[in-house]
């Protein structure tokens, strides 16, 4: 059993992989946590802190070796591996995820959309097939699948979460404002873009 | 000069908004704290604290009348009125954004998308015009534009909200992991799907 680690944490390694991905194409081999603090926006003290999770080792005087570090947070991330995993909702935001590159790197591979509208099925997305909703279960136990993505209309979120757990989904990424329930030891995250929104507008808003 | 509303207050209020939109095409009219509580997955006092916050009356023994609670949380977020906005970055997210209806509902109106390809400008995307990047400037003057979207890659993210700040934009909305620094008075939301998904990835190998 791995170690938990604080979701403040989880929440910025991405940003600091992003940083150490750039100052290794722009050529740098190491790198201190102060800069890393810069870069990233980060007080220093948290991004010691906060790369102390992954492991890593801090050469005194040199700081951190980019490659390594790199390597570090992504295995801390489960990042290096990468995982199966179906969505559900084929329109906008779903078919866009599904032609997104970036998730190869991430450690997700989305293998297979799904939806009900008949003109969807069995047409093949940026390059991923998809399936009628019906064929999910099926299809999840048989490739054995763990982790899930939703982009239907919040309104049917909650029954394609069902679907999703009773389809063996441990994990499960949520991209509508529906709060779903799930059972103890499922996993759900949200990309609640509305609440970023709404933060947005009323400053906006506020500031006159 | 509006109140400041907490930060988390804010991010609650579009999902309070989901709720109550289910519970009036289901044909109620009045519904109480504890009601929304329960579906919005939210303790009881927190609902009630943060509806404060919109100025609306909780009528005793009847709660909140949908429809008035619906337009009060709305005008709070300022969506009740349409803000016009422009969107850089016509890959696949960028173009699932242009394409996104719900936005016209949460007071956000994309009227163009900017692009540095050549086979996008002047193309349509989803109904919506896209032009050369350097014609942001010229356009969003004339159109007195305040919303900039940011869906480049992260290592182009900073360029362009110096672009947009140039031009006269008041609030950027960040989908890429990168931070940008910006003026004091200018209004930054990110929209980190890397964030979350280093959460569930993470979560995912610490259950095994």
């Amino acid at each position: 059993m791995l170690t938990k680690i604080p979701t403040s944490t989880l929440k910025r390694l991405p940003q600091y992989l992003e940083v150490l991905n750039q100052l290794r194409r722009a050529g740098l081999k190491e790198v201190s946590a102060t800069k890393i603090s810069v870069f990233a926006d980060v007080h220093q003290t948290l991004v010691r802190k906060d790369l102390a999770f992954t492991g890593i080792e801090n050469i005194p005087k040199q700081g951190y070796r980019i490659k390594d570090l790199i390597k570090s947070i992504e295995a801390c991330l489960n990042w290096s591996d990468t995982s199966p995993c179906f969505l559900v909702g084929v329109g906008h935001l779903g078919s866009a995820l599904l032609g997104y590159q970036e998730f190869s790197q991430k450690g997700l591979s989305i293998i297979a959309g799904f939806d009900n509208a008949p003109q969807l099925i069995d047409t093949v997305v940026h390059g991923i097939p998809v399936h009628s909703v019906l064929e999910f279960t099926s299809m999840a136990k048989q490739k054995n699948i763990r982790i899930g993505i939703i982009t239907v209309p919040p309104e049917a979120a909650q029954l394609v979460a069902d679907i999703m757990i009773h389809s063996g989904i441990r994990a499960i990424w949520n991209f509508t404002p529906q709060k779903i329930q799930v059972p103890p030891g499922i996993i759900v995250e949200y990309v609640d873009m509305f609440a970023s929104l709404a933060v947005l507008s009323r400053r906006l808003a506020e500031t006159g």
